[in-house]
């Protein structure tokens, strides 16, 4: 029971995240286009295998750390959506190359060269910056000469990514896919096979997924959906709940939650109470939520169990060990956050 | 070496927190006043020991599970200076202190009551709110009938705490100082002793600790001191920094590091880089900090090491497992982050 928690813990609503799974997954069957779910919204193998279980083709992570622990779990064709540099994540890359199946994506000549420097042919994308202005080569002329570099080098070449952030707009995204496309297209023109185009999110998911030469879609948030995503993506529902205990109240004005920004990220907003209309959450500090009473005839007591839900589930979850996945009110099952 | 350090990974400087260490012991040196200071910035079981040799009466903590680790490590005179409330956590602490040397501070006569119930004399302090507008009693009068309840109900009155907050000025310090020393006076004219007054932090030890009435001090972000609290505690060097790798870079505009919101925290403000004038962080996302090159002549390289300066290092630790002691750029020792 729900009851016999300690505070704060992290509520998985397994009707919500069930159904959003539902969502996804009945848009992939039938499609050429798959999905390959980011991982580093979770952290949780179990939701990981029940979305392969649903027909994801893979898992996409964005850390070397969380790739070891998929390849650990025995998850199958693993992407790292994300570059990585430097003499120790190189060796510790070739090393989980050995044991795996893991694609990386790269955008620096320099990282190929080491890559290659080790003679494993290890399998390889170019991440293409699509509008995020944060990793990825920036042109097409770009993505071809790193796909050169990796070939001449004797690895994999797989294909491309780009990751355009949430997703502003139809517009946005279709100029972020057509960027990617174009990238295709000049290099096939080259000669070059093109096995994987990676992108989407999951505000962006349908228009990624029907966008011609996208092969995959990387979004992952919608199966742990927070209400900050959640309001740009209405397909989903939000997933996440904090549960935590009034430990101090002065009466008529505030409230005090023994949870604060080390179990409960504010770095995308405030989040807000479940059911209390009357009351709003004020100020989150290192180990308290203060919460100003509106509406003094709310009875709210020392001890009283209130749910705050979830603004910014990405940077929460990686503050818990585990999620309590709820339904009705009881405990059905408990879900380790690995990653 | 810190070249073999997986990154990101949290450094701290020996000689800067050492000498930090020295200077707030000195201070208590031939006082009436002590320390004990708060566990929860450094959740570092071996960072407490060196208060502790160097004189601290014992250790203050935040949560019932940093009173936990505490005592699973022997650590003596625990002060949790928060409230718990409900049963969960009312069996917990009632468990704690039967093995552990162990005070609680309280603010509400539900849970005094709740206590009481299991019929195990438990020392308490009464929390008053001097300013913070947080937890605590809002009076004398609600403090001396806190006392009275403790007292009636067959507990151990220990006595005050009160925390003021980061200190704003000398002014606002010797204000919540004096309603303290307030409560103390009329809990002793009612002939109620008070043995403990808690108070202070690593911005007000000095005015705290020479309040008459203040028997001890709280301070604890001394010894991990961050830029942000560093910014007006001008008595401490800041001894935590980020190291991360360059993993893309897009000549002369930007470089990404990966090292982002799930191991730096922004919540008080972007953090700098150290000993780089000729960039600056722009973003932190998840897995990444942006960083604009303000001064294109600056050579970096993807696969350089960079580090980065904790703004907020209280919410930085709690991302993290373990700190490096460095000194000259060596790893002179391992810092386990039990809390």
């Amino acid at each position: 029971m729900l009851d016999a928690l300690e505070t704060p813990a992290l509520l998985l609503d397994l009707d919500a995240m069930e159904a959003n799974l539902e969502k996804m997954a009945a848009f992939f069957r039938g499609r050429t286009t798959a999905l390959r779910p980011h991982y580093k919204n979770h952290k949780c193998v179990a939701l990981a295998r029940r979305q392969l279980a649903a027909g994801a083709i893979g898992v996409t992570c964005a850390t070397l750390r969380e790739a070891g622990v998929l390849a650990d779990h025995g998850i199958p064709g693993i992407l790292i959506a994300n570059e990585i540099a430097g003499a120790v994540k190189i060796r510790q890359f070739l090393d989980l190359a050995q044991r795996a199946d893991v694609t990386l994506a790269v955008d620096h000549p320099d990282v190929v060269r080491a890559l290659a420097a080790h003679r494993s042919p290890v399998k390889l994308l170019v991440d293409v910056d699509v509008g995020l202005d944060r990793c990825g080569v920036a042109s097409a002329g770009e993505a071809l000469r790193l796909a050169r570099e990796i070939i001449g080098a004797g690895l994999i070449f797989r294909g491309l990514m780009g990751y355009e952030g949430r997703i502003k707009s139809r517009e946005a995204c279709e100029a972020a896919m057509a960027r990617l496309a174009g990238c295709r297209s000049l290099l096939e023109q080259n000669g070059i096979p093109v096995e994987i185009v990676s992108a989407g999110g999951s505000g962006s998911y349908k228009i990624a997924g029907q966008y011609p030469g996208i092969t995959e879609i990387q979004a992952g948030s919608y199966v742990v959906m927070d209400t900050d995503y959640g309001a740009i993506c209405p397909d989903f529902a939000p997933v996440l709940r904090l549960l935590a205990t009034v430990i101090s109240k002065t009466e008529g004005r505030r409230f005090v939650l023994d949870a604060g920004l080390k179990s409960l990220s504010g770095e995308r907003g405030l989040p807000m109470l479940k059911d209390m209309p009357g009351a709003r959450l004020r100020k989150l500090s290192a180990e308290h939520a203060i919460v100003d009473i509106l509406d003094a005839s709310a009875p709210v007591h020392v001890g009283d169990r209130i749910e705050i839900r979830v603004h910014y589930g990405d940077a929460t979850i990686n503050l818990h060990d585990r999620m309590y996945g709820v339904r009705r009110g009881c405990i059905e099952e408990v879900f380790a956050i690995e990653g």
